[in-house]
């Protein structure tokens, strides 16, 4: 095997996100480790949402849960009053109930779909969150919302001119996936100029152009809250996609993993479902999958790879299909499930957990908005840099202006402008974002994606770090 | 979406070990659940090796570790003392380990290719086992075997027309990727007269014959101790296929994931590694994948989702485009990852939880052998039916003569014959079992698989349920 006889489609993948960038930041980290000196005493990873790498501490309820299902044998009752000395027993309660959901052990494969409780549990989630039914026959517990969306995306390619409609900026799972597929990105692009909204009349004008040009456009994914934009829908857009969607007969793939990560009291979460079902009976046969995660919200369990799919108004036939997908690996890691069903089902007010979940999760909520509110008015300080104030996910994306002689700069070193900007700003600060250029922006604009995930405590450090550097960088390129 | 704009490849999968029989048998689950009355009381999953579901006990070093690095409060020395009485001290020093490993938390995306700790402990494990040195740079940790083998293969085919050799019978994963990714497969016969051994006559037969096809072959797939047929190769026969692989120009890809799976003294487990290395530098060059999982052996942690592959031998640029691939996905879940350092790092003579591990697991693995003994005994037994012993992994997989009746009754029912009678003997007994055609036979001879893996004391009780369904079966459709 060479890259002569790869698979063209693998090699034609692109996913910044963990591209040079974070690379060098690792080699970097390791030079740290091992004493060498460097500018700078530590890598702030503000390149990818992964809050507890970042030290926000795990809920307390969700892993002493999760902790107990591991150990059958602290289950049993000679165990109990060693057990209460360190459980509550809304935990202890609820870590026998899972366990035996999972057929008595969290060791053994489950449904391919996952264990029928959890996604019963779901599915009342998603009732109470919307206030329309919804089937637990119809819901993927899935690896966390990437592998669900790469489920999704390989049934509904079927030839090399199918494309799916993507927002730009994007979130690069999606052009990686459809290159990974063989298929065609048709991008529609936010409009940065109204805080990174949505004009219905762009998606026409896209979609217009992409048939034009042959291509068969199946699906539009739209992310919201937005990532790395951050921009919430209002009720209105989300209507007027859905009825876009509706007229051009696109399934809608709604990526709402930043469901809880709302900063706005006047751009409320409402799912995709909720205003789909509230448009009534003429959109009975429209067909949305929509994407959560435990990966996100005040929870950030990334690396246990936990999520769902839910499917609206698809075919039997396709979750049939989706369903045998999903069984050729055999079940999502039930650690990930069991995660999923805390997320759904928290503690309720006066069970022996809540106190602590309500202050914790409120405690991490606050700071973000707070860090958020920080790092928006620290960028929008720089010189040549605006930035939309982030109405929910967690991220920035700040656009720079760059001098000509940075861009030639950038040019020779065979980058682009943003790449060049971010590779200096890491070299001299230690600070790793994702340049703009891999999640896609409008031509002559470059951004950067900064997360505001690093605790509370170091952000006048690294601002003040990020801060000099830009303006020793502006002044090296001034024109 | 509908089945006829699916993407064809996705239709073209099949996946017996969880299709129409598996499907029943949760039907008739639930159905038992209700308290419906059904002509026996429970359903005996040999269908599928997953241990825990069979009420096999998880390892508890493995266990308390998992359920320790998920609660790091109790990892705070001001919770030592209440620790200390739960849990041993090398189970502590562990999960800290592992915790720190994990940059502090379990909670956190990992390194796309698996936390560097891990992987080096992989690499000393591999280096021990086979007397050679492994790269832990070359070894991705994964979430089980089957993600690792379709990654690869997805790599691996860049048209059509290239095939994969693969064994028949053989595990579906790799008939169903290769649907999945649009390419062949090219069968090779294991020789059921010879327990199932290869004759490297019949490898050179299957790819002159599949070149003369115009297929490009690329790579033969290995499963060593197999699966479903459960022999074991002797280190001539492996040499003589690495011998066949060189000559071929292909690349090796060695399921290994039975490897601790081994029932006779006469035939140990070698990795393919291993052998390759002893045959000296001219085999420097050789591409080999190998395969484990923490899903088997006698740990059976199969929910949990976590394996690993290494690469040898494989262009660099390759390992760089597989780490591309990992990275869209973020990681491999970190459960899965603890436990395959816990897999390859088990407790050692003299340490607190050396004594209870080495009881467990040696009460497991002679246990599997009397069963497979039992189960082997019971299937020659019954009329037309013949059954090879099994050398390694968890299956039986014995041959029935069907009488030409039954032959005739599967045909009006629209089904094989063993698809036919593996239903029938669900529906009489609610064992549930995969017929052969799930894993590919020669022409005109019909199998079932079946796992050695309910409890001992159950084996008298389903043994007799299978028999007296047999002999019924074989009189109802006597010629």
């Amino acid at each position: 095997m060479n890259l002569n006889n790869l698979n063209p489609n693998v090699r034609n993948v692109e996913y910044a996100v963990r591209g040079e960038i974070a690379i060098l930041a690792e080699t970097l980290k390791d030079k740290l480790n091992k004493g060498e000196n460097l500018p700078f005493n530590e890598i702030t990873n503000i390149n990818i949402g992964n809050p507890q790498q970042l030290k926000q501490k795990p809920i307390t309820f969700f892993r002493q849960v999760s902790s107990l299902v591991e150990n059958p044998d602290l289950l049993l009752d000679e165990n109990r009053e060693k057990v209460e000395a360190l459980y509550p027993i809304d935990v202890i309660e609820r870590a026998k109930k899972l366990v035996s959901s999972a057929g008595g052990s969290v060791g053994a494969y489950s449904h391919s779909m996952g264990i029928p409780y959890i996604r019963q549990q779901v599915a009342k989630f998603i009732e109470e969150r919307d206030g329309y039914p919804a089937d637990p026959e119809k819901i993927f517990l899935t690896a966390g919302a990437s592998p669900a969306v790469q489920m999704i995306l390989q049934c509904m390619i079927d030839k090399p001119n199918v494309g799916v409609m993507i927002p730009i900026p994007q979130y690069p799972l999606y052009t990686a996936s459809l290159a990974l597929f063989n298929s065609r990105a048709v991008p529609y692009y936010l409009n940065e100029e109204k805080a990174w909204g949505m004009d219905p009349n762009d998606l026409k004008e896209a979609i217009h152009k992409a048939r034009q040009e042959g291509t068969d456009v199946r699906a539009l994914v739209i992310i919201n809250p937005g990532n790395p934009t951050g921009q919430c829908l209002s009720d209105e857009n989300m209507k007027e996609i859905i009825e876009f969607c509706h007229r051009e007969r696109l399934v809608l793939c709604a990526d709402e993993v930043y469901q809880t990560n709302t900063y706005s009291e006047d751009l409320p979460f409402h799912s995709f479902k909720k205003i789909l079902r509230s448009m009534g009976p003429d959109y009975e046969d429209f067909e949305l999958f929509s994407f959560h995660s435990i990966s996100k919200g005040v929870i950030g369990e990334c690396g246990r790879r936990g999520g769902y799919v839910e499917c609206v108004g698809i075919d039997p036939h396709i979750v049939e299909q989706m369903y045998k997908l999903a069984s050729i690996s055999l079940c999502p890691n039930v650690q990930g499930q069991i995660m999923v069903e805390l997320m759904v089902n928290p503690p309720n007010p006066g069970e022996p957990s809540y106190d602590l979940y309500k202050k914790e999760t409120d405690d991490i909520y606050h700071s973000l908005i707070r860090r958020s509110v920080k790092l928006y008015e620290a960028f929008n300080n720089l010189e040549g840099v605006t930035c939309s104030k982030a109405e929910g996910a967690m991220y920035l994306f700040p656009q720079i202006r760059l001098p000509a002689r940075a861009i030639e700069a950038a040019k020779t070193a065979g980058k682009q402008p943003d790449a060049y900007y971010s590779l200096e700003m890491l070299k001299a600060t230690g600070i790793c974002v994702v340049p703009g250029s891999g999640f896609g922006q409008k031509d002559g604009t470059w951004h950067f994606r900064a997360t505001f995930l690093p605790p509370e405590h170091t952000f006048d450090e690294f601002i003040n770090l990020l801060k000099n550097f830009h303006e020793k960088f502006m002044d090296q390129h001034r024109d």
